[in-house]
């Protein structure tokens, strides 16, 4: 697991930030990169050629629910996730281990693996970290993820021990199944908030040597500056060369933090989702539009915005498509909170090119926090 | 109202069928034409760029609910509906006579108008003639419908009558308040299923003089047969230089029938409505992709087709996004049931051009009526 997949165009001289290409068998990815996460195979609300046209260049599919339905051997049937989901550019499958974890009814945990009741109908399903291989590898994204045991916040310091040791096995087993020649594998630092686990977790798993480095267990409920030291006490164990991976974090405030230490990818159902309950992402923070004060607000949603919805539609329009129950209402919504998502993560790496990234980290979070 | 709104190209030599152009202030329509129908002001489940994409030349909104909700007043100040739904060509509104009653618990009819309770909220409401033209002048969309009763099927001879009478009587009120300089305001013939009292509407409403006639209070739970004859019933009284439009009528079997039959236009909610539901139009009939066999089936859902959805994904694909619940199930399926309508049409109106519509209509019908 020697290859190159990521090259480092440039380190920030005033903070831990990287520029950066990570490099798959779907095409090379612009890093820091944000991640749309379509868990069922489709990124909810909008089709595929949106995503093209909005400029994504790799999103995350769920192993866990891909595997119950419609299963990782229909997929491989397909021809593997891209001909099956139509998508030509890169994709990331995350090991169901958050999933079981938070979704299911566990029955039992151990070394070998867990065992689980699924969340759509109950059925008993035992995953193990030599199948979470197995069926990221029938899915066959570009990069997967080592099977991992996630825990909560607050969590007990034997808890978040015994996850941590139970994510080091596993993740040497994952290494030792992986067989793919074209595949990434990347492995997960767990290790709750314990400065000291956390550091012992990274020095493991990197030893182990793995395509790239994810820190997980984190955005679970911990306060933010908890989670920003964490990804410092990290950061100093992981090999330069090697893209980090900041799991299910993408609040806008949250990214600009964590890639000023260091990290270079990042996933988060939040922008979708608050889309499609008609929350939508701005320069100066949320915006609720299905409040009452925008029934004859007949401005683009977010006057800052070139997307689709803000280019052609009002704030009126867009309120009635919520209050009417219109399906449209999630896709004008999801794609302007992508967009939003796409345009912060192209404006990072342009004032990391430019060498000004402190003070767009600066002059971002004062209007994101400044409110309407 | 002399003005001319309508180009009659050609006459079938073997049916009665026309190809013609109907021009409105927001384009030219070709015809035969099927408008989809965007109840609140939305095709469900399509955005707008994506309707003009599949070429869409007009389409329906509901006066009904869009008084209700969001209100013509709120409509009116966004610039009327092109404005506030940005749609660019041309509309029409039917006049909630429909509406009124199908879905709302009737508290009173008279020559006046019609009492009612929202279906949404219970709230009583009373709509006239009169306020239905000032709704839909408000709305602002390029043509609007008279005010009628329309009664179901079967129904009582005075019962038919009545509501014919009251239909006329409201013709009479619409056309008389009526003061639109760019809106087309087409009349509409009721008359149930009695030969004599079809032919009886026909006259009156030709009589008074409207940009365009619908038949109306058809396809509602009578004999097909009957609808047709209905047709045959009323055509001779139309005058040919104006558009005839059949409301409410969208299967590919009743649009061949009746464009044999003199008709120009067409609504239905059926082409969307069913593809929400994972039902299919093919060549060869419909298809429910949400049946078991599709579920390994890496086909097109329809290979005869060239639609985005056909182009791109398979059966096994829509079918998991149907049974995942997905929102982009209803997109996909929308798309192509779209795409087939308008298809339907543009053959429709190539085999009156080249003069072989009669061969099409058999061919189509024979194909359409096989199955899989």
């Amino acid at each position: 697991m020697a290859r190159q997949n990521f090259v480092l165009h440039k380190l920030d001289s005033t903070s831990k930030a990287r520029l950066g290409t990570l490099y798959t068998a779907h095409g090379a990815i612009k890093t820091p990169v944000f991640m749309p996460v379509g868990t069922q195979g489709t990124v909810k609300a909008v089709a595929q050629d949106r995503l093209e046209s909005l400029g994504v260049e790799i999103f995350l599919c769920n192993s866990y629910h891909l595997h119950l339905r419609p299963g990782e051997d229909l997929i491989a049937e397909a021809g593997g996730l891209h001909e099956f989901i139509s998508w030509k550019k890169s994709l990331l499958t995350d090991s169901g281990g958050y999933q079981v974890f938070s979704l299911t009814s566990l029955v039992g945990v151990s070394d070998e693996g867990v065992t689980f009741k699924s969340h759509l109908d109950g059925s008993l399903h035992h995953i193990t970290p030599e199948l979470s291989m197995e069926i990221q590898q029938k899915l066959g994204a570009d990069i997967i993820m080592a099977f991992d045991q996630c825990v909560g916040f607050p969590a007990s310091v034997q808890e978040e021990k015994v996850a941590a040791q139970r994510t080091l096995l596993w993740a040497k087993k994952c290494k030792e199944t992986f067989s793919s020649s074209w595949q990434q594998l990347f492995g997960i630092v767990q290790g709750g908030t314990q400065k000291e686990l956390r550091e012992f977790c990274a020095r493991e798993i990197v030893a182990m040597g793995f395509d790239g480095y994810a820190l997980g267990g984190l955005s679970v409920g911990e306060p933010k500056p908890l989670m920003y030291e964490m990804i410092e006490v990290v950061e100093p164990y992981l090999p330069e060369e090697k893209p980090r991976y900041l799991m299910g974090v993408g609040a806008p405030d949250d990214i600009l933090e964590a890639v000023a230490r260091g990290i270079d990818m990042f996933d988060c159902v939040l922008p979708t989702r608050n889309a499609r309950n008609g929350c939508l992402l701005t320069r100066r923070g949320k915006l609720n539009i299905t409040r009452s004060e925008f029934a004859r607000d007949f401005q683009p949603p977010d006057s800052d915005c070139s997307c689709y919805t803000c280019s052609k539609f009002s704030r009126a329009y867009l309120r009635h498509l919520f209050k009417a129950g219109e399906i449209l209402a999630a896709e004008l919504a999801t794609i302007h909170n992508l967009f939003f998502m796409l345009e912060l993560m192209r404006k990072i790496r342009e004032a990391l090119e430019g060498g000004y990234f402190q003070d767009f980290k600066q002059d971002f979070l004062a209007t994101y926090n400044s409110g309407f």
